[in-house]
């Protein structure tokens, strides 16, 4: 692509720098920008670079936050003996747009994959297990990619908690909400068969 | 989706304010961004923002520039005396990109479309008309959108150039290269036939 500005070329370069993002659509959101007002343009970037130069992660839970505790962590009305473990910020945004969980959690920030280097060290397990001995946590909900390394993180986890008076889960696998049966890989369906549930529990139960 | 962070659902929001760009995409920038170093996140959201309050339209071809004139009209090496007329910026582009065409633009802002309320004064249309005359434009190249809005422009101002002693044309319209001509539409497929051209004159004709 030839651009007779340069000023248009760095902006539209610096788009085409995000993933899944190519030269001609970075070149359409550019022109897209070009068109409103200069307010509304400032604000776009000002609201991206605040956002990554204010931004703190919550020294309890890992989440990300505005302050030193995320408003998750400082919520009073939340259940405070739950602590739900997931990979991601990602993971905490889905389920909490749920509505249906009403406890703490605490971000890994991956899970073991010592094919990819990441150990327990590289991981916020330390905190978790320290989290669960002084927060004196009831219960542990692992919400893990339902894989391999999930699994073994779980096994981890579980294991440097054995002598700890914890209740520990994992979130249901099984067959998507919607989903047809035919097209459930083998995994899925064999566990979900193995984990069937009375149907007294089926449904509308909370977390 | 519900957020945390007021920073970070800041830059989501304006992130998913952007065309084709919905609520998950705009987490997925955002997230990818939080990973990046400081001074690139500010890079990018200067580079927008700089974009939008600095950049000028060419006071002769209404190009998108960086000074009072684009790159285009300032430069010598190109022939002065051939003027390619197309809708926006964007067209501007794609045609620098082939590398094909050494001659002049002229970026009239639309098409005359009196449905969505576009007249003639609503766009660069008396400026073309007065830089012809006075620059003693030689050719006229339209490159307009192939329908009848397009046409209804080409025909609009080929009138007023009548008595001038400019040469007007139009870039080829027909099939596309590598297209299969059963899926051509009946429009394209006869035009292509009455606007057939002799093969010595088909190969490596610069414009």
């Amino acid at each position: 692509m030839i651009f007779s500005s340069t000023l248009l070329e760095n902006a539209v370069n610096e788009f085409a720098k995000l993933p899944g993002i190519g030269k001609k659509t970075a070149l359409r959101l550019v022109l897209h920008l070009l068109k409103k007002d200069i307010d509304e343009v400032k604000n776009f970037g000002d609201a991206v670079i605040r956002m990554r130069e204010e931004i703190n992660f919550c020294t309890r839970c890992h989440n990300i936050a505005d302050t030193r505790l995320c408003n998750i962590c400082a919520d009073r009305a939340r259940k405070g003996h739950m602590i739900c473990v997931v990979e991601s910020i990602r993971d905490v945004i889905a389920i909490e747009s749920t509505q249906q969980y009403n406890g703490l959690y605490h971000v890994l920030g991956g899970i073991i994959s010592p094919l990819d280097g990441i150990g327990p060290d590289q991981l916020q397990i330390d905190s978790l297990l320290k989290r669960v001995h002084e927060e004196k946590t009831e219960e542990l909900i692992f919400a893990l990619s339902p894989n391999i390394q999930g699994d073994t993180t779980i096994f981890y986890i579980s294991k440097k908690l054995k002598t700890q008076p914890v209740k520990i889960t994992t979130i249901a696998r099984g067959i998507a909400f919607g989903g047809e049966l035919e097209y459930a890989d083998e995994m899925t369906l064999a566990r979900s068969i193995s984990n069937r549930i009375p149907v007294e529990n089926y449904v509308g139960n909370k977390f």
